[in-house]
């Protein structure tokens, strides 16, 4: 960051930096108008969400503009991405004060029009205000799935097995090392750094697996306490076998040196991978369902009878407790 | 606001204040899910809007909880009423701080619930955090209209009608009386300040009137102001003549102490009217045009030839200098 502190006004902010995100999206209105118009393709519902990102609570104030940015807006795309949908666009809720210059702003919109191009999303609308408070921002992500395919946190049956993408826990142990509460080797400390910055929305609307798929949601509270949410929406409990959880090396580096990261691990939140359940007979075909897509895929446990949303999670053939339920923000 | 300073967690503060406010509507999924769903009406296009409110910016620290939660929406709503578009429903993304307490959350919760009732318009999802900072909602309002029957603010013709709904000034001015910088009788003051905290979106879509508008937007920023938003996306320009804005008791009793609330009330902002503009041939035809219309809509001027976004106040066959342009936030 510079040393001025000078910044746009709010109408230069939205012609110069945020009108060329629209992409020309007729919809959009070029940012000048009260709304946008979002036409949803006939066929289809639109998927709706909306998340929002304080400094110091959802991101630290010294990340980069630009992955904060992407940040905001790829939490909300996990959330279309968990529904089975396609993102379509979204509107983009600006908090800003007196500390934030254009230098910032620049960053800023550097980073979200590469989320704009990389997801192929426009922007379609928005506010711009600034108060005393931290950088606070609110995206609302649309996206469209066919008519009664959206993938719901209901449905996971007695029988099917928790599946989830990617790799967990990479987000808490980034954010961990970001607080100098985990040392990693640096190109590991690196990954999980960007893991926690930047989330990688999981789509897979497109996929042979969607159609198998009986409930999912994306894990942002923290793998089991998510897991819990689904179970207790379908009204099952499910068990988790805890060497099942796929880790990146950053994170299994993480575990060699100190076994009680397991708790961050399976409690810690900001993984934005899916967790969603598959029939046994589906799980037979697994490959066969993710052919294409881009990430693992991986069978973590089981939804079994007993308490709606109860979540066990089994190491070594015990139970393995797991006191750090829920994602506390810091 | 009571002693106390405890406060429902995230979870019951949602099962418990705002699950109501879905009225069971299908696509807010209980507010248990990722993201909501959102039918449109073959042959509409939605239309989306975001408005964020900041505790000490758009409105005061001591305003009735009940009154910020309704404004919040309204200003939101009142968006959608400017694109001639019918509500359909709501995200909400709460901020909250430390200072908020529960007795604070119900009565916000049962503004929001009157609203929801009044506007027949479910709650489909959220999002509920907290910070250091002050009190902030967002409200992603959804409407939806005729495709391409959606009121715009380009549009405005040349020899267009300019007209607005209700009457103008009253919120700057109630901020005015809050602020002590307006004294007023207390029946005045009370409607005022009502004004100032209770915006009356204005919808048009099921009227004569809106198939005969050519260009429309809601006044948040100013009258003038706005106009000239207006006037800018139209490519025209306009004069409004002064004594035709229409003013209520209160706003004209200020008037008559000081007369320089003139500049308070065609720049000031919080009208949360609708200006727009009518053909000459339509404005013939008002009386039977607004028929049905539960709000007065009053023509105070016309488009003409000049540089894009000009606007020019007359006033005893003067120009009446207005150097309050835009809004600021106070």
């Amino acid at each position: 960051m510079t040393e001025k502190r000078t910044r746009r006004g709010e109408f230069e902010l939205i012609a110069e930096l945020f009108s060329p995100l629209t992409k020309g999206a007729p919809g959009a209105l070029g940012l000048a108008d009260d709304a946008a118009l979002i036409g949803v393709t006939p066929g289809c519902e639109l998927v709706a969400t909306v998340d929002t990102l304080i400094a110091g609570v959802h991101f630290r104030h010294d990340d980069p503009p630009d992955l904060i940015a992407r940040k905001a807006l790829r939490v909300n795309l996990s959330d279309i991405a968990a529904k089975g949908a396609k993102p379509i666009g979204f509107l983009h809720a600006l908090v800003l004060n007196d500390a934030i210059d254009d230098d910032f702003l620049e960053r800023y919109a550097a980073g979200l029009k590469a989320d704009v191009a990389h997801f192929n999303i426009p922007l379609l609308g928005g506010d711009t205000t600034s108060g005393p408070g931290p950088l606070t921002i609110s995206v609302t992500a649309f996206g469209e799935v066919k008519k009664g395919r959206a993938l719901l946190r209901r449905g996971g049956r007695l029988g099917d097995v928790v599946c989830v993408t990617g790799t967990i826990g990479d987000g808490a142990v980034g954010l961990d090392v970001l607080n100098a509460a985990v040392q990693l080797p640096e190109t590991l400390a690196t990954s999980v750094i960007e893991r926690y910055r930047l989330p990688q929305p999981r789509f897979i609307a497109d996929s042979k697996l969607a159609p198998c798929v009986s409930a999912c949601m994306d894990i942002s509270d923290g793998l089991v306490a998510d897991i819990g949410h689904l179970c207790k929406a379908s009204g099952v409990a499910a068990t988790i076998e805890r060497d099942a959880v796929p880790l990146s090396p950053g994170t299994q580096h993480a575990v060699k040196q100190n076994a009680t990261i397991w708790k961050r691990i399976l409690g810690g939140g900001d993984d934005y991978e899916l967790a969603f359940t598959l029939s046994a007979e589906a799980l037979l075909e697994l490959s066969t369902l993710t052919a294409g897509l881009k990430f693992p895929v991986t069978p973590i446990g089981r939804i079994v009878a007993g308490k709606a949303g109860d979540v066990t999670v089994l190491a070594d053939g015990a139970v393995f407790p797991v006191t750090d339920g829920g994602f506390r923000h810091r």
